[in-house]
């Protein structure tokens, strides 16, 4: 460190009284000191945006199964590797191979034209012959179960719910099931095929994919996600009054399942035996470039933890960044990832994962023994001067840390503006260019921050009870 | 017209003193005070918006020759009968019959990628075996003619120029060179294809389609247009310094000509051998539903008619609204229009055009005589309270009223604004949720503003030099 980055460290340390003269302060002088200076290098720090700009023209679209999946794989082993990491390894991960093959899906009558929709991950296809029948359009989930049966017997079903622009995203979780669980619910009131508008907030003429789950022994129908446009052009034609009829083709089908991998890479700690896990997953969908989802989140974890290598001596802790295998397809890394190292629970002192995109983050939370509160305090306090709010803890987490969460180990919960980023999700236009430089390094300033200081304090953050 | 309408309109014309006072003017006070009661109405009216929503929901996509363009023109001729038109009729045109088929375009090496394109309009395709080929990337047209020959001969050449975003639109005439014109220098200088970056001001992940013209006996070699984030994936791979391979394939073709028709329609005059001309064309390109390009420009002529065919008695000259076939390739329908009326280009006093999206407009420009200058001032100041600047006497006008103007037709130049116009023109997007309704309504304002007082002012407009 030089002198000048040492001394204005110190000024802005001092410029934090409640982390350098509250008596309680978990984190002394000299760590918070060396955390400002880390986090005013990775504020001007272009590694992030380089990782992700690499992953995107170098591998692109990467879905579980897929060459692009190998050649990600790969490329995680390279660049943890380039930038040294210690013991990178792959672990094997069986993951589903699914594949979108082709499909037209147009309106056929009383006013013929094409749709643009994305098949939803997973979905089966037609056949040869397609399918024609009439479209019966509600509102929700809740409108659809209230149809008789013979009302969507034989139909096409089209949910036409909103997905609402909110930052923290919420919108998602409310109008996802449409995705996930509508197909299901459509083919046991005997649907031909289910169709959404996409679960996004965008206007753009690109469908929004995501994973369904067809329930257990139910039937299966082709389900796919009208560009936001296309469910206007088709609620247009169904307010006309006359029947809409619709035609869909697709060649969607699963393949034999394949081998995938989570791939790890560390910063050894003093205190070897303790881990900080920083987790993204490596996976993407199909037809985007996984640029916000999830090649930030890759991006943001492998350079905060780089950063903190790149520190004098080891930290105290070990710091795990391990990019999971198959998350947009059912979390088969994340779940590999706990029976492979079932034995370490206990030693994962604490889990944070970046799988929102690279927007500013705006909240620090947790989800952590009330004991350690003290220590989220303090992180906070480091992280205020960005801007960020300190959030409950009642953290989610991110979903490849659920099992890990789930069995015990605590996790920060750090909140990315949402706002833009369901415009790009699971869309051909999630690309580079939606990534703002300075969003991404203001994100590893925080991931960075967050990590150094859950590496190097003595204490932990307790063990969660595990739910029931 | 109301008693409170009237009472509203002529306390606004009071307040426009350079027309109520001014003795130069040549609106008197009572034509000043119907244009503001009508300009009122037309802020306040749908019409415009109806049709264009009417016109992409039960048409949409109407390339010429096209069975949507054959829809298109059966929907222009019962909207305009519907509507209360007289005299409408449709007048044949021949149109080429260009089909976009099916294409794929992926870099091959050094890190194989799908890239999203759009074929441009009247491209060769390529064969069966498709073509694979390095890519050579030049800045702009000049740097390719400052290429040797053998820099480019065999390659595929890819122009990577950005078109900038501005309010006049005048980003699109400095860089669309390089999509009309630059297949041909391109293939005369040995390449196998012809890639450009859209001309296009958005990041979406549609490329931006539209005419090129290969030179009268030269070679035709295909022609894409990326979209910008395939754009910049493309120079990334470039930028990494090793070669790139590209791979095309395209079933692009022409078919036999086909019939299209001006479809036309009129508000009879009082003195009906005089013409006020009011265009727009009622193609569109196949990609998207012609909302902005130009369903906005036939709804917004047609409303404003309309909303004059609505006032109490005949206008003194005919309102004549030309819905043009084919603009988008090669003008058919407006160099047919001037072959079926040269006997009567002299009656058409006036032409104005709408064919730059529903933009708000702001200026009023011209082209006439200097002695119907008078005349342009009196209807700026009835459109100044909308915000609309002037314009200088050198109007464009318009590409459909273009061979009437080259013969001597004045021509107003009703400028909207273009910022947002190619973010969506030529894609997909082009759809009606990119139009606002409030915009739309201030067109038809001001194109039934400055038709009205065409109509019923006693002088013209003088005509113009005809060119050399």
């Amino acid at each position: 460190m030089s002198f000048r980055i040492l001394l204005i460290s110190l000024l802005a340390a001092v410029s934090l009284p409640a982390i350098a003269t509250a008596t309680e302060s978990v984190i002394d002088e000299r760590l918070a000191a060396t955390a400002i200076a880390l986090r005013d290098r990775a504020l001007g720090d272009s590694l992030a945006y380089e990782l992700v700009a690499s992953l995107t023209t170098e591998v692109g679209p990467r879905l579980a199964g897929s060459e692009g999946d190998r050649r990600a794989v790969a490329w995680a082993e390279a660049a943890l590797t380039r930038l040294g990491f210690s013991n990178v390894r792959r672990m094997p991960v069986t993951v589903p191979h699914w594949e979108r093959g082709r499909h037209s899906l147009s309106i056929v009558a009383p006013y013929p034209q094409r749709l643009v929709a994305s098949m939803l991950g997973g979905s089966v296809g037609t056949g040869e012959a397609g399918i024609t029948a009439e479209v019966v359009r509600v509102a929700s989930l809740d409108a659809l179960a209230a149809l008789p049966t013979e009302a969507v017997a034989g139909k096409i079903v089209f949910v036409d719910q909103h997905m609402p622009r909110r930052r923290d995203g919420s919108g998602y979780g409310e109008t996802v099931p449409i995705r996930v669980a509508g197909p299901g619910i459509s083919a046991a009131r005997g649907a031909l095929a289910h169709l959404i508008r996409s679960v996004g907030t965008d206007n753009e003429r690109t469908g929004h994919t995501g994973t369904l789950r067809y329930p257990e022994g139910g039937r299966a129908i082709p389900a796919l996600a009208l560009s936001g446009p296309d469910a206007d052009l088709l609620s247009r034609q169904i307010d006309l009054g006359k029947p809409v009829q619709v035609h869909l083709q697709s060649t969607a089908r699963y393949l034999a399942d394949a081998v995938s991998y989570n791939v790890i890479g560390e910063i050894p700690g003093r205190q070897s035996d303790e881990i900080v896990l920083l987790g993204a997953h490596l996976d993407s969908w199909d037809e985007g470039t996984g640029a916000h989802d999830d090649g930030a989140g890759v991006a943001i974890v492998t350079a905060a933890a780089k950063l903190i290598g790149d520190l004098p001596g080891k930290p105290r802790r070990t710091l795990r960044v391990v990019l999971f295998a198959n998350e947009e397809f059912g979390l088969s890394g994340a779940r590999q990832y706990l029976a492979d190292y079932n034995d370490s629970v206990a030693q994962h002192v604490i889990g944070m994962e970046a799988d929102l995109g690279a927007g500013a983050v705006w909240q620090f939370g947790s989800r952590v023994a009330d004991e350690a509160l003290p220590i989220i305090a303090d992180i906070h306090a480091l992280l205020a001067p960005l801007g960020i709010e300190r959030g409950d803890n009642e953290a989610f987490g991110g979903a490849d840390i659920g099992p890990l969460r789930d069995a015990g180990m605590p996790v920060f919960g750090i909140r990315q503006d949402a706002s833009l980023y369901f415009d790009y999700h699971h869309t051909p236009g999630d690309t580079l260019d939606k990534i703002v430089p300075a969003d991404i390094a203001q994100n590893t300033a925080v991931y960075a921050i967050a990590a150094l200081i859950a590496a190097e304090i003595e204490q932990t953050f307790g063990r969660l009870a595990t739910p029931q």
